[in-house]
Order: C-alpha cells, then sequence, then structure tokens
C-alpha cells in the first residue's frame, strides 16, 4: 500500500493518500483545497488513478478539495448522508464498505462533533477526522455538535477497535502524528483514563472556546464539495 | 465471474447475482423478497459472501429484497439518492464507481420511468432496470414518470455504449433474456429504428395502462427496503 500522510499547515489539517500498488488506484480523505496541486503531484508520479475522495465531515476550518478535484480528474467525492453535502456522489452510512483495488474501508459512523461525522477503518488504521484526535477530541459547540454524542462514539465505536489500531487524526496541533486505539484509551486528556460520560460533557462544556474564525466561509463553501469560494 | 440471471415469475422479475471468482464477493441487481431462500442457497453454494444489493429504482409492482438480506446476512444496500428511498445504506449518483472484489460497476443516472433509476454498467454488459427494457421501454406514468426524460436517458446515456453491450432488464414478458445495444438501437418497438423524442412520447401517452395492481402495497415497502410488509 502506498500511504502519505499531508499537512496543511495554516488549518493543521492532515490529509491522506492511499493507494493500491496492484491496481494503482487511490484515494484521498479530507483533501484541502490549497494543496491541490501537491495532490496531483504525488498521483502522477506514483501512477495512480483518485478513485475517491472521503470526508469525514462538512468542515468549519478550512475547504475541502473534493470539488476541484472532480472537476480536474474525475473523482468522486464521498461523505455521510447526514453531513447535509448534497453535492457529493456517494453518500455512505454506518458499517458501509467501499472497495478501492485491494484497499478495503469501512465507514463508522462517528457523531457528536458534527452529526455527519466518520471514522474510516481500514485493515490496521483508523481516519477518525474530528471524532477522535490525539490527546483529544473535536470541540462539539457548534454544527449539531453533542458531546454526550460524541462520547458514545468514541466509546462504543472506536475505542472497541483493536488495541494496537492505528489512529490518524483530522488535526493536530502539537505535532503528535499517530497514536493507538490503546494509547488513547489510556492517556487521552478528556476521554481516556476512564473518564465518565458526564466528566466529559463537564470538560467540553467549560472549553468556552472562541468562535471559529473561518467557519462562515468553510461551512457554505463545504457544503457545495468546495466549489462556492471563500470570497463570495 | 460467476453471472446467474434469475427469475420471479409473478412479477416477470428478473434478478441478477454476480460475482468474484477471487475473492468469494458478490452482489445483487434487484432482489425480491420472496426469492430469498433461493439466493441465500446460491451464494452459499458457491461460497461467496454478498457484499451489496444494487435497486435499479424503486420498485411499484414487487417487494424488494434489499432489507432482509441485510437483516441476514448484512448486505448493504445501493439506491439512487433521488429514489426516495432513505432506508438505504448507499446513495449513488451518475457516474459513481463501484468495486466489489475485482468486479467494476459504473452508475449511471437513466431517469424517465423514475426519477431515482440507474442502470449500472459492467463490463461488456448494463443491467437497466425498467429504463431500457427488450423490444420496450419502462412506463412513464406513474412515480415521476417522463416520456421525454426517459427517451433521452436511452439515447443519451444507453445507445451511446458500445454496440455489442449486453442489455439485461429489469423484466421480461415474452420470454426474453437478454439483448445488445445494436439490437435495440435497430429493432426496439419504442425507442428504436430511429424514432424521435416526440414520436416516443406520443407512444407512451397512447398506452393507456392499468393503474398497477400492486403500487399502493409496493412502493411504502420499497421506499423502506421491502422491511414494511405487504400486509399493514
Ligand atoms: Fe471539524
Ligand atoms: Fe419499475
Amino acid at each position: 500500500m502506498i500511504f502519505r500522510q499531508l499537512f496543511e499547515a495554516e488549518t493543521s489539517t492532515y490529509s491522506y493518500l492511499l493507494g493500491c500498488e496492484r491496481t494503482r488506484r487511490a484515494l484521498l480523505i479530507d483533501p484541502v483545497a490549497s494543496e491541490i496541486a501537491e495532490y496531483l503531484e504525488l498521483l502522477n508520479s506514483h501512477h495512480l488513478k483518485l478513485i475517491y475522495t472521503l470526508e469525514t465531515h462538512v468542515h468549519a476550518d478550512h475547504i475541502t478539495g473534493a470539488g476541484l478535484l472532480r472537476e480536474q480528474i474525475g473523482s468522486k467525492s464521498v461523505v455521510h448522508r447526514d453531513a447535509g453535502a448534497m453535492c457529493a456522489d456517494l453518500l455512505v452510512t454506518d458499517g458501509v464498505s467501499l472497495q478501492v483495488g485491494d484497499l478495503d474501508l469501512q465507514v463508522r459512523h462517528t457523531p457528536g462533533h458534527t452529526s455527519g461525522c466518520v471514522s474510516y477503518v481500514m485493515a490496521d488504521r483508523v481516519f477518525t477526522g474530528d471524532a477522535l484526535l490525539i490527546d483529544g477530541s473535536g470541540r462539539t459547540d457548534f454544527q449539531q455538535g453533542d458531546a454526550g454524542q460524541l462520547f458514545d462514539s468514541i466509546t462504543y465505536k472506536l475505542f472497541t477497535l483493536p488495541a494496537d489500531t492505528l489512529v490518524y487524526p483530522g488535526h493536530d496541533y502539537q505535532g503528535n502524528t499517530v497514536s493507538t486505539i490503546k494509547q488513547e484509551i489510556a492517556k487521552n486528556a478528556r476521554m481516556g483514563k476512564g473518564r465518565t460520560r458526564d466528566e466529559f460533557i463537564a470538560i467540553m462544556q467549560d472549553l468556552k472556546l472562541a468562535y471559529p474564525k473561518f467557519i462562515d466561509k468553510a461551512l457554505p463553501a463545504n457544503q457545495s464539495c468546495g466549489l462556492v469560494t471563500a470570497e463570495k
């Protein structure tokens, strides 16, 4: 398998390129619009055909590259049915499997950060978007966020994965790149160390985060697969 | 490839089983609820795992087996986004590709019989549901049917396929099993022989078909993947 963790520094966003070496088919998880040139170069140099772009959710902090990639190379955009992105080509729900060459992906619905959040499980790893972050979690104070629901998603849909499963998040602001389910259960400041649901809800209520500076531009753009420019 | 054309005689419905010999993964196009036992037996005897059931549309004349198969063996239900079957697990749109083992399927949106009709193209064959029938077409007088739209779907989405493409319809009432795009262009009584759009619309308006006897039971059932029983 070809695997690249890609970082967009302005919004600390991780994107992931996965390619099948036998069939040269590929997918991109959470592409960022500003990084399209890098993706095309990577796909090209590895002789990969991009089949799907997969969103873990409708992002509030950056513009997805799904629409631009669809325009330029015909990849199809995958989003959860409840994400409110009717621009998407393929709407998924919990438990659905998608295959790209020899790569098998399974969708897990992990709402709480947003109602349409999913994680993508692939062999030994899971792409958790903004549900489970390394030593943290996504915020739950906008986009139908719900701390109790996020606790349940992480507890029952992610912490139940095999302990050695690699955790690849949608963001990291401290330079972490990867963790494991075991490590997050043991150490995650919000969700680990045996935290209860009520403790988690109290932590999330106490965060008093600033209103996300980019959300009023990013949300409508991402509901259209990123093709409504932020300037409009 | 493992391939079976299956016939349900009461409603003259064709269903199709396709299996990948290498991975033993399979899909079923337009399964009928009453035939579940036969499907399970076939899957079992060929050691196949059913990944998806795919609907060409929400049927008015028989109950889909998608929901029962999902309950019994965990297959996921695939339907077009506009079909109004929110019970489905995977909502597709025009141009999307799905892979099952070594089988590659492409979705073509072919509305006109219903607004959510699709055809599935696979290598040398196309599964046309009730859009294009052998020497006929689906009716267009209910379920958002639109004769002009169906003419355009068949003309631009099906008759543009390679001439030797095998045509496998959703029904046949005369004992036909298979045709080709070439044959339908040449011979189809409604759509072939150079028929114009206006001629097709006039033909469809003149059919004066009886109200489908099963539609008031089948539609609500199929919008729930067949799990609302017809007796309710
Ligand atoms: Fe987010
Ligand atoms: Fe039909």
